[in-house]
């Protein structure tokens, strides 16, 4: 399944499931199934409450979901078009934001840095994550804002020191981040935090997916263009920790939560490594595109 | 005031207003004072909703406390001793855990480096913040886990661009943090993140004092003691970047949002950059006290 989290106009945000072009608003849903049914169901209202109760909810939840298909005339009324909806960022309060670096080979290669030995971690504060559609805002202090692609992770289950073997039980779904990058306070600053925690540093979305539906994250092509020009083009095969062991090596030390977010590393083509260099300027569209998740895209402003 | 979130047996956690040695509890208080005045009050269950909505509330707060103090007998039902309840952590769910290094003039001189330029900023994973009495505990992996006594900031009122003038606008109150670091991962990750995150890194507390009872943050004692020798004991008066111009220079960057922490940074006297060095060993216990806020009292394990 496809989650998101979108607004109808004067409304406020809640969760809906992205089904065949269209999005179904999951609480109406709720409601009527709960009349046709008569069974008694949870009414979950947005996303984030979602990934928090995951499993006592998704089996209900993939019950509605199977019925409306199986009801399109019923559920219409639950049913919107694209264009009637703002889709938001998917989650917005997580309570980390686990960010690995230098995890593509490609983009170790061209930094001209030795490959990690170990996963290399740093964070950002969830106050910059936006969804797609809004705007990658400009900071007065920096001339070098920069553009990252990444297959993030979605934690759906509350663990500490996780096995390799048991690290995707952990897992509620996958999603895309851009994580921009401020590099001149970023470098100037040694800790990275505060460069890549500018407000609207983190359009975050379109969907997560849940993991049932890719069988394989680390097989998934990742792409990103500026204006319409390919500027990153990878594959997942080119991480250099895969998904299973930075969850166990992080959960050696602190305690994943439900709706954490890991953003496992960019691949090569960011724009501080170009030669030329390429920065983000006002007016600029950046499109994200990961295999079997969607397209993330934001302007620049 | 001092408020405190604490805990009677088998009840669960709630927000209390610390009094002459004695504990008042805030949801009882609020039903005591709504059938002695018949005014409708809000129900404030949690510090973390009262700091969120800090400036909506705090007024009727206020008047439930002045009335509390004037009716001892009839609140005698809301008054607890301290050994009949257990504190926790003040606030569990900061948006931000935002930290400041080498912030104090004498802890640059310890460890022989330049003091910085401009604020030197880091963060931590809220899911390692801990209540006083809870214990400390030592990871696997490090051999060298220290001790930092920090005033810590708590923000009430969302803002960015925030001028230094208006900065303690944007205040509710202060607490304290043992902001403890595996040193040896903190400096080998160069990012610090993971190395002073792990679970129970953050001992938070014991109260928030609310700002009103601070003349000046600039000017408290703050010591820290292990195992009854005394470490750290310095000022806050030693502080390098004071606490309007931290608010002020991070919110040209990001928005800060009410529950949001500032750690202001430690003086001299860590573990790491004595001589001998001294590391937390198990059956430790570590004692800070910041002038006019109170004691944090943890124990290594």
């Amino acid at each position: 399944m496809k989650f998101l989290t979108f607004q109808l106009k004067n409304e406020s945000s809640k969760v809906g499931i992205f089904y065949q072009e269209k999005v179904l608003d999951l609480p109406k849903l709720t409601e009527l199934f709960q009349q046709a049914t008569n069974k008694d169901v949870p009414y979950i209202t947005n996303l984030d409450s979602l990934v928090h109760l995951n499993e006592e909810v998704m089996p209900v939840i993939r019950d509605i979901y199977e019925w409306a298909k199986e009801n399109e005339k019923e559920v219409a009324e639950a049913t919107y078009s694209l264009d009637e909806i703002t889709i938001q960022a998917p989650v917005s309060t997580p309570g980390k934001v686990v960010c690995v670096g230098n995890n593509y080979m490609d983009h170790c290669i061209e930094q001209n840095v030795e490959p990690p030995k170990k996963p290399m971690i740093f964070s950002k504060w969830a106050s910059c994550i936006v969804g797609p559609g809004e705007a990658i805002e400009l900071p007065q202090d920096s001339e070098q804002v920069d553009y990252e692609a990444e297959l993030v992770v979605v934690i759906g289950k509350k663990g500490k020191n996780i096995t390799e073997e048991d690290a995707l039980d952990y897992v509620f779904g996958y999603t895309i981040m851009n994580d921009v990058s401020a590099r001149d306070v970023q470098f100037e600053d040694v800790q990275w935090v505060r460069g890549k925690s500018y407000d609207t540093f983190s359009p975050l979305g379109p969907v997560i997916v849940t993991k049932d539906e890719i069988d394989d994250p680390h097989k998934l092509d990742i792409k990103l263009e500026v204006n319409g020009e390919a500027l990153q083009d990878s594959n997942t095969k080119h991480l250099i920790f895969n998904i299973p062991h930075i969850i166990s090596y992080l959960s050696k030390g602190f305690t994943f939560e439900p709706g954490d977010i890991i953003a496992t590393g960019t691949p090569h083509g960011v724009g501080v490594f170009r030669d030329p260099q390429v920065f983000l300027k006002s007016g600029d569209t950046c499109k994200i595109e990961i295999e079997k998740i969607g397209v993330l895209e934001n302007k620049v402003k």
